[in-house]
């Protein structure tokens, strides 16, 4: 088959590799049918990220076709459409029985595109299956559908359920990317008093505006006046920026929550001489993908559609490198995500 | 009356100063029987906490009796002896009405020895008297009673309710002072399998030891064993001050929690790229002391006499600044909390 | 003044009475707008709720303006308009620090036509007004207003917050009159899967369509299809009768809850025999209106609007025994709440 | 091998039957070291519970040796000594990922001695093993462990948890019997203020008091008592007779917590008209077994040394039937739970 491979930071190719086929009991194999890139992929190619071999298939969103599974997998069977969960959870140790699936200690957690062979590619071996995919609801479109990989787990789990958005809450998501503008949109099902968008790129404030944030601005006026007056209840910091993280910090109110969804690469600075006596919360963590089968049956057709416009544009698999390409000047462009596809 | 009065940084004296009396109607006048001083007025003291003015009286901590009352206290009368809470709670605004007095917005919050004339005083006249004063009970002597004004609803807002500790959690408290010892005899209540306490003093580990710590450490091998293995479920920051900061966040597990309760005067550096994807929570606050009435409660007599090990010296007011003086050599001399008393 | 004063078991009468006074220094004095008859004014008329001397004035929900505060009120003035609370509530309490006002401990409670003259009336006396009184907001009318005195928080915090909705829940609201009708347009806030309406009465469901239910039934087919199927993950008991009750606990999924708001004069039989294994909560209370300020920042115009639809009539002061008797034809006529009003 | 099998209403022999063998992939074989008959094994025997077939081995509590397991078996291993849980948990469904084991949707839930062959007997084929087995921890003696197979998961998770103790917390647990007497031992790690035992017997009240109850009474003057005053903050029900759930209504107070673990015949009378307005949360359920690891980790020395107490005798496998017996005037001998052992 082929698929686009990691050789080292900065290379990556789509080009011919050997098929996956089932190793592990609890193995499927599956055919791509629409697959993306996300910051978290330019992270790897670049070599941010340790410990990605060289050789290795990158990707861990898509939707597929399931081909083959193992004696272990009972949840899904050869010719199930599904959605291929970016993390793999072996179900069964204290992590994974608490849901904590990003962080299990048998086996599973980041696997695809990161320690085995991802989803940019024709096939993909998909390790734990059954906790690892779900059926591909027939009122989904595929291009919306690669969102409940990641993009809509993350923004949910990371934002809006460890900020404890609640209704009448004042939300402020910081980084109108794919998965902050998704928080944006999932927010909304516990009725926020107001959700405010903060970015430094104009055309995603535009964005923002469009998916139904009730201000989107640049960080400059908006956060002072929330620094100065009494903040907000939730922030979102979904950029993963030092200054982006200290802007979080000075727009929460007493009482509130700051919930990290971005990947960070260096340390901020976090001024306790400020927030000591100003009962804030802060929350990290890496996506669970426990809430996706939540997130399908809840989310109305009116979310969907809104989901739906952060897929802004569609290439062929073997364009992959365009994808990534799209990815670094989609600030200024207004590309959200890139959805892959065999030609 | 005589008091111990601020008059800038660095100056402060047991003098002769005019006697309180009733301003408002929610007013209470007390007659100190036991105070304490705090790293908090040691601070102000230095100058290091901002809109102090010359002249105030220090000290947010005291025991006394009820000499006198506005129409509008309800909760005690003349001759009731009383705990004096750090925090005053106008107890009508929608922050105290959720509990979050030191957040009050209709002028309570830490008033006494700050914004007000404080308790290192023969009297002390006491805002907001209904949601600020307790009752003493019985059973409980005046200087372990002294730790419920603030040391212990801060140990047990702060550290243990706020660090979510439960039945079984690993628990590591950094630093041996007396809110970080109280918030070890406090967690007590929950059951944790173990609780561990970090300081760089050896006289305070050894006091750590005998008030029930299953290990008591310097925090080089400690932490590193934490950091490298599981880490703890609950991490309570007492030291207020970088390094002990950083330790914490090495300690806590994936998952776990990390809870301030010491002052910050400066910003702390946050390894959010090792953090980032660590389910971790981070929480800050101001007691509220809105948990007395429930740890007097709650607490048991073998609680109680722990707690009374944390009063190691009575002096009388007139040397007020020894207490202070005390303090800047404690971690030395195991010293941890002195009594003033009328002498 | 004028007022429907309570004579026995039976006989109400709009007569001529003393004006009402400042007793205490936390009353106010309120000159009526606009009041209303509730299901539990007609039980204390008929004589069924022990406890209402004759010679009380009926009545505990309304709009009005301040007339006169006592010394002790500090949250409104003369000339505020004001949302009166069916709970009087010391605020000073423990019941009351947790927001339980409708179990003040300290002479608070349900007071208003009940244990003191109500609002049924030109004027009322007002006991503990800075905790029971919230201002009118300018965009809300006096009508929809009146809701806000029992039907919106009883409807919030016994069935939608006690019974848990969640976004993706079935809700099921047994019972659509004004109170389960408030509690179907509330439980939208939480983005439910579906909110099903089931009454006797085909006009009330009828209006239950109307306000968004995603089906309004007959118990019948709808109940049998929950029993046999998962059933619904909340049940909101909004009847106060043991048929209805037993409905409830047939239509829940193991693992659901029960909230009831309706009030019961008689004991219900509960099937412990199937319901011991079924993983189900049933709450029961009494409203605290502790929800009333939160309620008014977070129900959208959407909401509002919906919510104006409760009042399905107006009717001068002097023909309160009208209001009254409408209610006893309410399930066939479609009447819900009748709006009292100065002539 | 030998078992004790089910004939019928009230038949029930120790017998020679056909070894077990593993049927699906998921299944281990376990050679029974102890077992033990509980209140609902009685019932089984007696016909009380529908479903069992004739043929069937009865028995769900065990501790036992690992002899064979299926291919999809990955926790233990052949030579493991394990606790079985009562419930068998597919660890797939959605119940069963968030650890409602009980009500597993895909084959699982209380299988042993009820839907397959149980443990007491020789040897059990044990379904689901992952998720339904629990390494023996060197410190515990087979006897107190049969108790974590079920009493004491349902005394925590459907007691201890689902009523909210909580430190502080009066509790009462009405019904002194093995379940019961572990609720009131398990209590304890949430350091309760008090913790009181109401049964008929006097010989039960004994024990209770010998396991810590703060008091152990009959019913009468201590019910009254609650019932009269403020009430208790969480009400046990451990007897499941109609009778027993009245008392606990009665002994709880406003916003007070009602769990029940017993199971029950027949249906009781909920005294609603006294009810509705008291802010009281009633709880059931079918144990999960979910927190049985939790419960092992956390337990100390102490709490083991009390739980041991609860097993007061000791016979071989062949004497099964008497160990039924000896259930039927339990409460007049004392008697708590019998180990069955190999002879």
């Amino acid at each position: 088959m082929h698929a686009f491979v990691y050789h080292g930071p900065g290379e990556g190719h789509w080009e011919s590799v050997e098929d996956p086929k089932i190793e592990h009991p609890a193995d499927a194999l599956v055919r791509i049918e629409a697959a993306t890139v996300c910051v978290g992929d330019l992270h790897v190619l670049r070599g941010d990220i340790g410990g990605v071999k060289p050789g290795t298939v990158l990707g861990h969103e898509a939707v597929g076709e399931i081909m083959e599974v193992g004696p272990e997998v009972h949840a899904v069977v050869p010719g199930d459409e599904v959605i291929l969960s970016s993390i793999s959870a072996c179900g069964q140790c204290l992590q994974c029985r608490e849901g904590a699936y990003g962080q299990c200690t048998q086996g599973g957690g980041w696997l695809l595109g990161h320690e085995v062979n991802g989803t940019q590619a024709e096939f993909v071996r998909v390790p734990f299956a059954d906790h690892s995919t779900h059926k591909l609801p027939y009122t989904l479109d595929r291009s919306t559908a690669v969102l409940f990989s990641e993009v809509l787990p993350a923004a949910f789990e990371l934002g809006v359920r460890n900020g404890k958005v609640r209704p009448g809450a004042v939300v402020v998501v910081v980084g109108a990317g794919p998965v902050g503008l998704a928080a944006l949109v999932v927010a909304g099902i516990f009725t926020p008093a107001r959700v405010v968008a903060v970015d430094l790129s104009p055309r995603r404030l535009e964005i923002a505006t469009g998916l139904g944030a009730d201000a989107a601005e640049l960080p400059g006026r908006l956060i002072a006046e929330l620094s100065e007056g009494p903040g907000a209840d939730v922030v979102i910091e979904a950029a993963g920026s030092p200054d982006s993280f200290t802007l979080c910090t000075r727009a929460v109110r007493s009482g509130g929550h700051i919930a990290n969804i971005g990947m960070h690469d260096s340390s901020v600075t976090l001024h306790l001489e400020n927030l000591w006596r100003k009962n804030v919360t802060i929350s990290t963590g890496q996506v669970d993908t426990a809430s996706t089968h939540w997130l399908l049956e809840t989310l109305t057709p009116t979310h969907m559609e809104r989901l739906s416009r952060l897929i802004t544009g569609t290439l062929g698999f073997a364009r992959t490198s365009d994808a990534y390409e799209a990815l670094t000047t989609a600030v200024d462009t207004g590309a959200l995500r890139t959805v892959l596809q065999p030609m």
